[in-house]
């Protein structure tokens, strides 16, 4: 695979970054701007996928303090045909922030400011290095929600969220982080600085540039300002617990959720055994019906009292009704952190059981779950592997992880190769598409071009053409030119 | 305006259509399929633009049956040279499916079946031209909401609506057309069928080129399949009729009601005292308060009737704190007819007191909203002409509708242009944009190049280009070649 995608890059002749360039980039930027030292830019050659091979050290890292300067950068990069590759803090998990052709690795860091929390009509704008916690904080201060939510909002950057369109466990309820993007500023390959949307609520004035961009994953532009809408802060939460002997039983409650008590509740996570199994030797703790096929996590939020108990009796009813062990119910703090310490623990637990792993992030139609997560432990089963399958339910998208065991690595990397295919291929068939989440990076993209629609393939490398003819963006990520 | 209109897409040199691609169009979809009498294509011409200038003739209008038939038409015209426009049931309000420059009408009509309601995943698939109510009623005759809900929905079509991003009375709490839409098939200018999405809630795999096509007004392709996401029904509603003497503190309650009641409405809307007067007229009624200087009107659902009243009792509150002069109470069918009577019947009220008017679209930041209508005001006194404002209060969208009273066709026009222009400049330096919902067309063409951001036009009319070279789908709306 590593072969094919130096082949298919072949076509876009890449320049190596000189001195002269380096000095150009220090004249834009600043010298303290500028690094080229092997020790501090180590951190720069990798996001959280934990493989080697995923690992490249940049030529240079260049840290821009606003868009005129990202611009600058841009012209010269593009002028001289040196791959770009804008990063935020590393969080992701398919390789997307990583300079697999070497060159620029441009860091967002310095432009990292709340520049505006606007209660009358309910907007922050931010530049792209703020941490989404931070963003949650600010909003949560003036009383309101800034409803994204990826499990690693407390690391993450914002723009990073954008670039991913990122999900996390409150989906169901409040959708992904494009929902919430109204405006955008947006620095082109060629330097140009657009700038789209604003504070309206509702726009329709020409093509939706703005979701175009959004989770492009840093292939088409750089992120340098962006409008985010904020709701009303849920007064109320509650959590619930549910674990099920069968895990068809445990995902075919949730749509009977929806439509029988007509509550959309904010998270509907799910655990099969081995993710169960993993999180109490984790946190070395008995968990309530540890032998369960499946749990079911969920959380709840109104805004009075009266309304959320009204709410979780209803839902905790239809788990009782549907099959449920037991429901346990978290309406405080310290029983929510209880409730949700297996579920948060997993990525940890993991990779204490394994420190090379491979997290996917396959999504399928919800009622899809139970039988693509049989088959999942069916073909692990074929290829003696392990494959602890958890995620979000109400989302159907399964976060089924490959664990390296007792194995040398090449016969690791050709077993994984077999599984991932069969397990993509199982989850094609069922209506399912290769990630939910973390997006396509360069991780996925032989999947990506073997089983994408392949009309929507080349929709997708003209559009990529159109915007970016040298490819000098963040090249090898979801698309390469024909 | 029209002058510059020609000279512009002079570039794309169009073909007639000649007997001999009429009868290739007869072979792909059957002769009864096919029509060229002027008087059964009348009703092709144009779309609810209420003035002479946006109708336009078609040479053929065709009626395709489905997506291969589609695609067969596509490649007909892009290797003739003939100009398509698709068309739903024209109900649209910016001349989008009108054939400004002659060529084929693909008429969507034969295409209107509902293929699937998926209760177990909560999805509706749907062909182009069912009707959006009818959508509507499916998804309730299963217990469930589609919640997209333009004002036309009886008559408008669920192909169109996704082509415009329709938006509605409920955009505030449910959003536009656009978040519904997690599927398309869509047939591409060159005839090539593409499939992205289906049943996924969630899906980053590659670029969002779902939310690229919603919206693009029939330019980039022909949508020929739906993947519609619903919602569970909500149970209980009630509406509130506020009246106040000034539209300032009437606009400034909507963010109060998010913020302080933590109450998200389904719908937030407003009318200024020359839409009351006009519906009083229309209504032949006497109004509550009829004299006020703006009505607040707002939706709020629940799912227990405790829910509903303990938020409709909190907004009432809200209200009568914040200036409503009174607030009315509807929480049965009977009563909420009457409150939402004079807001629905605007149209047609505005319809009767000039056959001839122009309903503009703007949005801006909800608080900008009493600026601008205050501004609207005084340039309709400048320039004599009335312009009642209502609209979308919780979404910031004003329907600014220009009447053309007592004046000649050739000062109607020339009035009309200048004060068009004014509005658009007091929006645009307000944060706004020109469409809310109801899209560019070749209605604000003109005003669109002037207006949007230059670098995000340039970026629009790469992906048109990119997507159709020959510029032969729906030309002459959203952007023009180079």
């Amino acid at each position: 695979m590593e072969k094919r995608a130096e082949t298919r890059t072949m076509k876009a002749v890449y320049n190596r970054v000189d001195q002269r360039i380096i000095d150009e980039l220090a004249a834009i930027v600043g010298s303290a701007g500028v690094t080229t030292d092997a020790e501090k830019m180590a951190v720069y050659a990798h996001d959280e996928t934990s493989e080697a091979h995923y690992f490249r050290m940049p030529d240079v890292v260049v840290k821009p303090a606003n868009a005129t300067e990202v611009s600058e950068i841009l012209k010269l990069a593009n002028r001289e045909r040196v791959p770009v590759t804008p990063r935020g803090s590393g969080t992701g998990l398919s390789a997307g922030c990583v300079p697999i052709f070497g060159g620029i690795v441009m860091s967002m860091e310095r432009m990292n400011r709340i520049l505006e929390v606007d209660t009358q009509n309910l907007f922050m704008v931010v530049e792209p290095a703020v941490t989404t916690g931070e963003v949650q904080r600010r909003a949560k201060d003036a009383g309101l929600l800034y409803a994204g939510d990826p499990c690693s909002a407390e690391s993450s950057q914002i723009g990073g969220n954008v670039a991913e369109n990122a999900g996390g466990n409150k989906a169901v309820k409040y959708g992904t982080t494009s929902r919430y993007v109204h405006g955008l500023e947006v620095v082109l390959p060629n330097g140009d600085i657009m700038r789209v949307g604003g504070k309206c609520v509702k726009d329709v004035s020409g093509y939706d540039l703005i979701k175009l961009f959004v989770g492009s994953e840093g292939t088409l532009g750089v992120i340098t300002r962006i409008w985010l809408k904020l709701l009303p802060l849920p007064k109320f939460k509650v959590g619930l617990l549910a674990p099920f002997e069968q895990m068809q039983d445990a995902i075919e409650v949730v749509p009977k959720i929806m439509t029988g008590s007509g509550v959309v509740p904010t998270s509907v996570e799910f655990m099969d055994s081995l993710s169960i199994e993993a999180a109490a030797m984790y946190l070395n703790a008995t968990l309530p019906h540890g032998d369960a096929g499946a749990y079911v996590i969920i959380e709840i939020e109104a805004n009075t009292q009266a309304q959320v108990e009204a709410e979780y009796e209803a839902v905790g009813k239809l788990l009782m009704d549907n099959g449920a062990l037991e429901v346990y119910v978290a309406d405080n703090l310290s029983t929510s952190q209880r409730i949700w310490a297996a579920r948060k623990c997993i990525a940890e637990a993991l990779r204490l059981v394994s420190p090379v792993y491979c997290m996917e992030d396959i999504t399928v139609p919800t009622s899809e779950i139970p039988g693509l997560v049989a088959e999942i432990t069916a073909i692990a089963e074929r290829y003696n592997v392990i494959v602890p399958c958890f995620g979000h339910a109400g989302d159907g998208n399964i976060h089924a992880t490959l664990l390296k065991k007792d194995m040398d690595d090449d016969v690791w990397e050709s077993c994984k190769a077999k599984v991932l295919s069969e397990i993509y291929e199982a989850t094609y068939k069922r209506g399912g598409n290769l990630s939910g989440e973390h997006g396509i990076g360069a991780k996925r993209i032989d999947h990506f071009e073997r089983f994408y629609d392949p009309v929507a393939l080349d929709v997708t490398r003209r559009i990529k053409e159109a915007l970016d003819p040298n490819s000098i963006l963040n090249p090898g990520k979801v698309v390469r030119p024909a």
